[in-house]
């Protein structure tokens, strides 16, 4: 902590994935605001989607437009790219992540095969990290999936990556929600979920640094192009063994 | 490409996961070779443990002779304390990884809440990936439940951290078999099987280069014991939104 | 086999969540195709709904309408109450099931709280499965993602009840592709997509026919009101042992 | 309600797949005693596994006495065939499954491929269903996972087959624990738990009654050696789209 870190080149963006039209409504966006917070008193550029204020196709199609669809996505695409770390954020429901959470992700991952400009795949050199809350059960599960799909594109993936909230098992109140007796909305004293929303924004930051002062991943075993240009004995003589 | 990257300070531990009883007999350790010798066609030193040879008990325990029952596991705990990359090979069953690598990752989630030299959690600095083979369904499932296991206790997981081969749909050979008609063993010309192998590898070593020459993950909000001390505006103030 | 039965008057419903606009586009159409020629030809009467044709709204919502949203879910939703069996096809994207699998199931997820006339959920007497396609890995994580779901709404799950084709690891042709030199289009000939295509199909009619004779699920146990009522000794004594 | 079932020729089998060698520590056998109670009012004749207090091989295998391993598994194998319903109760560790539950799992697929007195897969007749326990985060993807594996090999997974207790999100009590200030065990006081498993426990005694007064599933497009004789339009005339 001697050498204190300068994050202000960064940029977060953190898209919130709630199947809730109206943003106001989202229990999600309430643990979204914690990890901005953390990342803005860092001096982080933070950016946000909330994703159903947009009209996205869905498909694995890079721009729905092409087909006659309406579709923002195109634009939202940009702010990922212009983005060092991305976090999702979703809700729960039935033990999954949101129907529009995967939309996100099987956008994104239609560019997954354009190259970035050391000709790595498009994605290589972001970090990624994942909110999730729900009242019943599965924060864990969500974030498996969430965190698999971002590292399978080329976003790396810091330790303990990944926040949330849930209730104990069956229905009651969400995340944020303000209940009679307690001052104190629902979750908001949680210090398991306040500790890891921290380690997630810094592990975020951390990372995002690291990569952006060592220029992201080498180049090296790792293209398209390249990648059977290094030396790897057992394919260069299969029978061997 | 031009500063060629050196390695050799690397440790790499290799744990094969098949529940079969004989080594000999494990398609996975087809593929868990392709990635060693990668690996050590660069240098890194790398060890291997295959799970089966050793008797490791049940339990989310540190020592299993505590409790009088027969455990290598605290032999296998110093090799993974030891290495800078773990990678988990698992078969397929059923479309999960197998009992074995449940039984691995749960022995090394009971050290989880001990601390590095920073005072980070133990595996703070390390870095993870996998490899996954079986005949029919599944590569994606395993490394996703294996890469978020590793996370979760403080590898870092870098872009596609995993490779894996499956066949068609149904029963059939396995990775490595030989078959009438063919000199190359099952899979062994897949490419795409390949080039995860190899993006895997290399992302690994890539990582773990640049976590060793930056000195791990900066302790700075993700300590046990100073997360509480970072600024963090919602929680110093709940109510204020 | 002596009794030959008679499905005449059972009803199927298939959905298919491709994310395809263009049904024609679809893969996972022909192996619903194979399963909806199964059951007509046992004269069950059988419905299809291409997901992607009706506006559907996201939301925990019974009628999107209601919040000034276009949707025809509420359309489909009669369409799911008037069949005994409901099929929910899926492509596989990322080794997970599909956006638009994961928002149907939503939409049928906001009515589970509502009764049928033996005051079960709403769901209960009904049985369920599920059809998946892709080019790569997953049927089986898809697979257990639906089931799971339709079994906590209230579906019967009969043995064997999804059905699915995938390529050997890797990209490449998809389920249904015509390609050179093959008259067969791609996994058309395939025992074990063919055979658990079978049945699933056949399972699912015996469920259906089973339930139906037997009038659904007993409602004894199993309703919200009346579960309190049933001899739980634990739950009378819960500080006995 | 008016015919009241009778369940007394049922026997219903629950294996209890923690990981604590001693049983009296595990908690997921609370919640497996509710269930096994409820079962016993009922006049169902209830037998009781608790895996660890036997010593169980590793492997695709059916005994491994024949490899020369210390295998009590076939005694097992017995009671799971003497049983119309199998409940498998598991403990929660890091989101999922114990690595006792997935050996146990591992151990019944082994003998999948034989046959019942029909000459339909093994399991084919019987009814399954889950309890699981954790104090933190999984019940959903524990049930997925294990209702999956059972269903794929032939058991019937009837309505809310599953049932369990989480606490909200991080650490603290576990299932059963005592905790000052509270007359009641930890989460014995929870409805949603109460109502799941006694929802589970009904909705089993039912769809085995139903089964077993139905012959099991009827033998007709569901067999290994049949299931090409039922007419297949898509199958016989695979080029006609």
């Amino acid at each position: 902590m001697a050498d204190k870190k300068d994050f202000s080149d960064l940029t977060a963006l953190f898209i919130n994935c709630s199947i809730k039209k109206n943003k106001a409504e989202s229990h999600t966006q309430h643990l979204i605001d914690k990890a901005v917070d953390i990342m803005r008193h860092e001096s982080v550029k933070v950016d946000e989607i909330y994703a159903l204020d947009h009209q996205i196709a869905f498909g694995m199609i890079k721009d729905g437009r092409d087909e006659g669809l309406t579709d923002e996505w195109p634009e939202i695409q940009k702010r990922i790219m212009a983005a060092d770390i991305l976090v999702i954020g979703s809700p729960i429901w039935l033990g999954v992540k949101s129907s529009v959470a995967t939309m996100v992700i099987e956008r994104m991952y239609a560019y997954s095969g354009d190259f970035n400009a050391k000709n790595q795949y498009l994605y290589y050199g972001k970090t990624g990290g994942c909110v999730i809350t729900g009242n019943e059960d599965g924060i864990k599960h969500c974030a498996m999936d969430i965190l698999y799909a971002l590292q399978h594109i080329g976003y790396v993936i810091p330790p303990q990556a990944d926040c949330g909230w849930i209730g104990e098992a069956g229905p009651g109140p969400s995340y944020g929600d303000i209940v009679e007796g307690s001052k104190v909305p629902v979750g908001f004293g949680n210090d398991f979920t306040n500790r890891n929303a921290t380690f997630m924004s810094w592990n975020l930051m951390h990372m995002a640094r690291m990569l952006k002062d060592n220029g992201g991943i080498p180049a090296e075993g790792n293209t398209q192009k390249g990648w059977e240009d290094v030396p790897y004995p057992s394919h260069q003589n299969p029978e061997y063994r």
